[in-house]
């Protein structure tokens, strides 16, 4: 199995083309932000372009497999008419869960770039490596934590502003409440 | 992490019934043989009747997350509006991989059945058991072996036929080569 590689182990020169790609990943999560949806963004980058984007669209379009890196694979497979992603690399904001990490190595992706972990389901460096398995028949490059700290920060604000508002919300049922009292 | 459970140890009742719905499963997966893809249908039962259908769709339609799986939890997603499937099976003739042993549990499905292992690429029993990991956030019940002998006939009379076109277009270009000659 090929080692996982962090993102300061790489040349100066690597990072900050990790980090160009991983801003345009951050551009698809706010765009999942912006309808309410955890924010999470993925592009798909081939030859020096992007051929593939997509956000996470579970709870607005009601679909369990509406995941960032399923949508921008997809858009892939469409745009180059083809189900192989030979050379292509999947830039993320948030760590790989099963089903995406299955998806990148049925794809036949090169390069898994992630920017922060998820300790309760990450599939590609936290509580397993699917993507570097070698009983597979395809095992694919996994980089860690180009951009972690923005990304993670992004998901925090997210989270905080969603408590606050539930939090209102319930205060003001509770409001309404005392009223038909 | 709950045990996997084989067919044979549930009641005559139970398999019968498990049976019943296995048959549609191939239905499905005789669907993406006559497309001349690899024969492997899935689908998605709740509260007694079907809620999604999928077949193997990888070459037709150029998408790597085309498994039968993946459209038939999409089109029960699209049935009940709801990205949960709580209370749901997933019949398929085939054990899932590891992207949609993920997209099962995503879904919250109750019960995986599947008929006939995958000894490569298996992830509900062979390989590993992503359906039952205990870290992840839900578990969904395994049953395997309904109707396995027919379905990986299905399977192996496929690629035997496979086999025999390729032979045969090799032999038929070889003979185009010979009167070039």
């Amino acid at each position: 199995m090929p080692e996982l590689i962090h993102v300061m182990n790489l040349s100066n020169e690597e990072r900050e083309d990790h980090e160009y790609w991983m801003k345009e990943a951050m551009k698809e999560a706010l765009k999942a932000q912006e309808k309410d949806e955890v924010p999470i963004g993925a592009v798909i980058v081939y030859q020096g372009r992007i051929i593939g984007r997509g956000h996470n669209i579970r709870e607005t379009q009601n679909l369990a497999t509406g995941h960032a890196e399923i949508q921008a694979i997809e858009a892939a497979n469409h745009y180059l008419g083809a189900w192989r992603l030979e050379g292509a690399r999947l830039y993320v904001t948030l760590e790989p869960c099963p089903m995406c990490a299955g998806a990148a190595v049925l794809a036949r992706i090169e390069t898994i770039i992630y920017a922060c972990r998820d300790p309760k389901g990450g599939c590609t460096g936290s509580l397993m490596n699917l993507a570097q398995e070698d009983r597979f028949n395809h095992q694919t490059q996994v980089i860690e934590g180009v951009l972690d700290a923005a990304c993670s920060q992004m998901m925090k604000d997210f989270f905080k502003k969603l408590r606050k508002r539930k939090k209102l919300e319930k205060l003001s049922t509770k409001t309404v409440d005392n009223a038909d009292l």
